[in-house]
């Protein structure tokens, strides 16, 4: 009796040393089984083998990610516009005209984007101009650790995209290198990118503000003006990833149609490419969204992925986490936007 | 006698057996011994050491080089002119005004720079607009392959600088990530970057040209524009440091006013920080020059070198070779610009 528990005990033991290896075998736990999964592992294996025709070296393994609802959400509107209305709330008398300054107030998107781009460059200039990169890197950050999404009730920083997290360590596991490549402003994301994401801030690639060098005595600033000097969205994507990086990626992933041109650029290449679409479907544990979308609308990009062969996550389906494990016990009843 | 013969050779094997790990164990072999030596070595050892107060993760690990004048040659004037030159020489009729098509097919730099940076700008717009990106690179190999440097009869691609090739290797194999970051174009020195400096496109920075974004049919490219996006040199440095990289280089190495920016950033960051200055001295081996330079000119620099406590190194008693070892012999006596 006493052998026979033994050997039932070796036997459990051995079996589980064996599934220790099976698990940690699959890198992307959250990730439903299925054709999406499959293409992705399969695309990984491929460039990683040397043994491949579509083999890559380390300096060709690129992987070009969008940030707002790529690897975060970006709902009820873009996080950085919730960090934007959150200073311009508390505002000096005077920097903003009193309709305006009730709008932000009140988060009147509607009554906001009345005003066009000028009123949003308005509210953007309270917090990202006159002062050093420094100083608002650390105004971003207390921001961060102290705001919550009106929604979900979560740190923003606790909004990105678990898949996502293990799709990045996947790759850099394998030897590519990932970049953000992103609308979002190239200060703010640098803020959290390397901590959250694992990604360096010279891997991080988004819009920028002008700077200016100013000089206190011999000590050398560098000053944020309000003025955009490159929005890179849509047609900027490939442009900045050309001045930046100089070869086309082998995989880019987005999830609306400011990502189209850079997904175009990245598989139009020669030799091995994949782009991936994340598509917002889960209306339970986020938010469903596509054509229709004010914020990330993802239209032509639907189109274009059936033509030229992407991957379309279907968020519902393909993910079996959304949020982190540990959070996705949060009430998600009032999700909606 | 055989005894005491067999006793000298394997005493004389060991010594040798000795001397390799010595001689490997040099990492800047083509470096003389001294101060700026030790001190670049020194850097290098305390800032990977972990038991060192001094000790940098290799996230933080930035080297950042200029190019002309820091890793090649720039005289009698700046390679990337001389292939403007080049092609401006076989310009189609009407494209130049006469004065200048002399001027340019004589290489007369004192007739050219009489008109400005707007006989500049007619000049490059011959070469470096109008085409894609690809188009224009293969244009620019092509030509580094064939042209040869009018005072030392090499290809420019021969006038690099071996010391500097063993300290961004030396570097690398320390975990630094070496960057160009050069006022020259940043098309035109992907061309060669990593095949010569071994640096990847995406670690080279440098001035930008505007970018337009062309469909033809489905397909998508990246046409060069005439006018210039970004100009980095000068104060234009940290700031693409800054755009680019978002963090302060723990080193920068530079060789004229133009850099003296980014070396200030550089080195009044916290923590270890390195500043290096190459000051032209040799006039048989290359070209002496220095406050008076139009190309190159380092006035500011040696003042600043002097009260920051960077390191000036003097490139006729610091480098035991200048070019790669077996292009020494080359006649340098026509050398002088």
């Amino acid at each position: 009796m006493l052998m026979k528990r033994l050997v039932f005990h070796l036997a459990l033991l051995s079996l589980t040393m064996l599934m220790i290896p099976l698990a940690l075998a699959d890198p992307l736990p959250s990730w439903a089984s299925g054709d999406n999964k499959s293409a992705i592992i399969d695309f990984v294996k491929t460039t990683t083998d040397p043994e491949s025709d579509s083999y890559l070296p380390e300096s060709r393994r690129i992987a070009v990610f969008d940030n707002d609802g790529t690897l975060w959400s970006e709902q009820p509107y873009y996080f950085q516009l919730a960090y934007a209305l959150d200073r311009a709330e508390n505002a000096p008398a005077d920097t903003l005209s009193p309709a305006l300054q009730t709008a932000v107030n009140e988060r009147d998107l509607a009554a906001i984007l009345e005003g066009g781009n000028e009123a949003l460059l308005e509210i953007l200039d309270v917090s990202h101009s006159g002062l050093s990169v420094e100083a608002f890197q650390a105004d971003v950050a207390d921001w961060l650790a102290k705001a919550r999404h009106p929604d979900k009730g979560l740190a923003y920083t606790e909004m990105v995209f678990q898949p996502m997290l293990e799709l990045l360590s996947y790759l850099r596991d394998s030897g590519y290198t990932t970049y953000i490549v992103s609308g979002g402003g190239i200060d703010f994301m640098r803020v959290f990118a390397e901590d959250v994401y694992g990604i360096p801030t010279q891997n991080v690639i988004g819009s920028t503000g002008n700077l200016e060098v100013s000089r206190e005595g011999d000590r050398l600033a560098l000053i944020k003006r309000g003025d955009i000097a490159f929005l890179d969205d849509g047609d900027g994507k490939p442009i900045t990833i050309q001045r930046t990086l100089g070869v086309r990626p082998a995989m880019a992933v987005g999830n609306s149609d400011g990502d189209v041109p850079m997904m175009i650029w990245a598989t139009e290449g020669e030799g091995p490419r994949l782009g991936v679409l994340i598509h917002h479907t889960d209306d339970t544990r986020e938010v469903a969204y596509d054509r229709e979308s004010a914020i990330g609308k993802l239209d032509q990009g639907l189109d274009e992925a059936a033509s030229r062969d992407w991957v379309v996550v279907d968020m519902a389906a393909d993910w079996r986490t959304i949020y982190a494990p540990d959070l996705q016990a949060s009430p998600a009843s009032d999700a909606t936007p």
